[in-house]
C-alpha cells in the first residue's frame, strides 16, 4: 500500500489504505490471542504517548500496542508535563521529537492540534483524539469489529445514536463507514446533531424507532455532559427515555443487529446494563480487544512508511 | 503444587501452596541479588497494575517483579483513569481484560473489590490490598523474611502491635501465621483491636510489656490516622508513650527478637527511629527486598496455573 | 577513567572524567540517530526516576536513556508517592534501594537532597536537579552541544544570561565551563545575579551589549518566576526589553555565535521566538537530543563503576 506518514484522521485514508490497515490488524488480533509477540518489529523505535486529556483505554491501548511490537514506550500526561510551566504545545512536541522519537501519539482538547504538530516534527504523528474533530483509530477498530462479525464492511446500515454533536468518534466513523460504502444513520435530539451533517450516505433521525429500523449495527455514543454548557445538558432520565438503548428499542433494529459503544459507558443514560452485558448482542469488549490490534497495525505501518 | 488461579487473600491458600510460594520466592531473592534475570518466563504476557489508592512501594514492587520476569507492565492509577468519567469498577476491569491482560494487580479502598473483579475477568487477579480486608503478598513477604532469619516459619511467637483495626496487613498476617502454626499476639488499645478477633492461636493484649514477653518477632503496624474518624484518633505523643516501640519496650521481647514494619513508617509515632534504623534488630529493608521476590513468585505461579 | 560512584554535581568531576563522559555521549548520539540499540549493557539493572518536582524533559530523557541501554526503568513522582503519607525522603530512598535498585535518579526542590541520599543507599545516585544547587547532566549536555558545534570545549567565551540567581543550570555550567578552560560571562540585573559569584574565569555584566561582545555562545536561562517572591518578580515586558534575546541584542555577539536554552522557554520573556526558531543560530533542539546521549553515558559509566 502507499506509504503513510501520519495518521491524522480518516480523512487522508482511502478504501485501499483502510482495508490494508484492517487486514494487518486482523493478523495482530490473532497474534495477541495466542500470546505470541513480534518484538523485533519496532525494536529500537521510540513511541511517546502525549496526552493532554486523560484516557485510560486509549493511552493503555497504544502503550500495549507499542510494547507488543518491541518499541520503547514513554507516557507523557499533562499533569506532569512542562505545559504547566507555560511551554507551548509546539515546543513540547519539538522537544520530544529531538529525543529521536519515531512515533508520537497525541490526544488534545483542541481540534487540529495533531495536524499542527505533524508539520513541525519528523516523528510520525497519530491522532488519538482531537477536540470534537477526529479519532481515527477508534473508527478503524469499530470497522474491524463490524467486519469480523458481519463478514464485510460495506453495504451495511449503521445507526450512530446519541450525542453526535460532541463526538469525534461519530465524525471519524461517518467518514470511514461512508467511504467503505455503508449507510449511516444518525439518531438523536436536534440539539445533539449538528446541522448540515447529512451528506451522501448519511441520514438524520430524531426518533429511535424510525432510525433503528433495519439497522445491522447500533452504535451508541457516550453522552458527553462534560463538553456541554448550561441549558443544553439533558437530564439523564429524560435522555434515557427517548434515546437510551434498551431491549425494547433494540427490537426495532434487525434481529441480528449488534450493539457497540466506544466506552466509557454511562449505564442507564445512553445504554441499559441489560443490553451492554448481553454477550449475544453486545460487541463492546471485542471493540476494546480490536483497539490494541488496530493500533499495532497503525504503528507498524507508519514505522515502515 | 495445585494450580492457583487468583491470589485474592491468604484465605484460599493452604500450608502447602504457601510453602511453595515462599520456596520459589527465596530463589527469586537470590536471583535479584545476583542481577540475573528470567526474562523469558512472562515474555508476551501483560500485567496491569490497577491502583485505586496510591502506593509507592506496592505498585513499584509489582512493576519490578513483572518486568524482571519479562512481562509488559502497564500502570493505571485512579487519577488518570476513566473512573473520573463515571465508569464502573467492573467496566474498567472488563476493558483491561479485553486487552488480553494476563495478570491484573488490584488495589482498592473497598473490601472485596478484587473478588468481584475475579468473577468477571479471564485474567488472574492479585489482591494488592482491599479496604481493611486483606493484603496477601505483604503477609507472604513477612513470612519469607521471618523464615530467612529464624530458619523456620512455625512455632514462633509473633507480636503484631498497634492499629490492628484498620490493618489489612494484620489480617492477612494473622491468617498466614496461624495457618503455618505460629502463635500470634495482638497488642494495642481496645479501640484499635476489633472485638472477636481472638481465635485459635491468637491472643489479645492491651499492654506492651505483657504482650511482648517471649516474642520472637515484633511486627509494628502503621497508625492509619487517615482511616480514623474524629474522636477515635489518638494523639501521636500519647500513642507513642503506650504503644510506640522503643528500646525499652523491645527489651520485653526475646533477646534476639526481630523488628518488622510494613511501611511507610510514622517515625516517633508507632516506632522510634533508633529501633527502625538498628541493623541488628530491624528487618524492615529486607521486607521490602523480599516483597519483589514474593511478587515474582506469585506472578510466575499464577501465569503457569 | 577513574570509576565514578555517583553523579551529584559537576563538583566532583575533573577535566579527564568530564571528557570521558562527553566522548562516550558522542558515540551514543550517533547510535541514537541510527536507531541502533545497546540493550545488553544495562540488562537486569533497575533505574528508578525519583522526581519530587515535575519535569517533562528531564524525566523522559533519563527514561529513554535507561531503556535504550536495556535497563528496567520505573518512574516515581511525588503525587503518587508515599511522601503524601508522611514518609521521610530517606525512608523512600531506602525502600527503593532495597528493591535492588542500581541507579537512582533524583530531582528534589531542596539543595543537597541527592547528596543525603547517596550516603544512605547502595545504588548510584544521579542528581537530576536539586533546588538552586546543581544540575550536572544539563551542564554536560550543554558542553557536548558546544563541542559538536565549535569543535572544542575550551578557550570559548560563553555568556549565561538572565535569572542566574535561581538557576542550578547556571551553577553547573559555570563549574564545568571554567574547569574546561572557558571564559564565562554572567549577564543579568543585579537582583538576579548572586553577589560573590564572580570567581576566576567568571565576569559579571548588567548590560547585554557589553556582556555579549565577542561571545561564542549565548546561553539564555529560563526566568523562574515560580521561585521568586513578591517584590522581586520583574515584569515580563520590562525584562524582555533589557535582557530578552532578540536579533538586535544577538548582533552584539560574534557573527557565528550560537544560541542555547535549557528549556522550557518563556517565549517573549527571555527569548524572542524569531531567535529560538532560527535553525542557523539556535541549538536548542540539539541540546535536547544530546541530553539523552549524555544520560546514557552517565548511566553506563556509573553502572560499570
Amino acid at each position: 500500500m502507499a506509504s503513510l506518514r501520519h495518521l491524522l484522521g480518516i480523512e487522508g485514508l482511502n478504501p485501499v489504505t483502510a482495508t490494508s490497515l484492517l487486514d494487518l490488524a486482523e493478523s495482530y488480533a490473532l497474534l495477541n490471542r495466542s500470546g505470541k509477540t513480534q518484538r523485533d518489529l519496532l525494536r529500537g523505535r521510540t513511541l511517546i504517548n502525549l496526552f493532554f486529556e486523560d484516557s485510560t483505554r486509549t493511552r493503555t491501548s497504544f502503550e500495549l500496542a507499542g510494547r507488543r511490537l518491541g518499541a520503547d514506550v514513554v507516557n507523557m500526561s499533562v499533569a506532569t508535563s512542562s505545559v504547566t510551566k507555560g511551554e507551548t504545545l509546539l515546543d513540547t512536541a519539538a522537544t520530544l521529537n529531538a529525543m529521536n522519537c519515531d512515533l508520537l501519539v497525541v490526544r488534545h482538547n483542541r481540534s487540529g492540534a495533531p495536524h499542527l504538530l505533524a508539520q513541525k516534527v519528523s516523528a510520525s504523528v497519530i491522532n488519538a483524539g482531537d477536540g470534537t474533530h477526529e479519532h481515527p483509530t477508534q473508527a478503524l477498530l469499530d470497522a474491524l469489529t463490524i467486519r469480523r462479525n458481519k463478514g464485510r464492511i460495506s453495504g451495511l446500515t449503521v445507526a450512530i445514536c446519541g450525542d453526535v454533536a460532541h463526538s469525534r468518534v461519530a465524525r471519524s466513523n461517518i467518514l470511514l463507514l461512508t467511504m467503505m460504502g455503508n449507510f449511516v444513520r444518525l439518531i438523536g435530539p436536534p440539539t445533539l446533531i449538528p446541522g448540515g451533517i447529512a451528506t451522501s450516505g448519511v441520514t438524520v433521525f430524531h426518533d429511535m424507532e424510525e432510525g433503528l429500523k433495519g439497522a445491522d449495527i447500533v452504535m451508541m455514543l457516550r453522552l458527553q455532559k462534560e463538553r456541554m454548557t448550561g441549558g443544553m445538558v439533558p437530564s439523564s432520565r429524560e435522555f434515557f427515555a427517548y434515546y437510551g438503548l434498551d431491549r425494547k428499542k433494540l427490537a426495532y433494529a434487525k434481529p441480528d443487529a449488534l450493539v457497540m459503544h466506544p466506552g466509557p459507558m454511562n449505564r442507564g443514560v445512553e445504554i441499559d446494563s441489560d443490553i451492554a452485558d448481553d454477550a449475544a448482542r453486545s460487541r463492546i469488549q471485542e471493540q476494546v480487544e480490536m483497539g490494541v490490534a488496530v493500533r499495532m497495525a497503525v504503528l507498524d505501518t507508519l514505522a515502515r512508511g
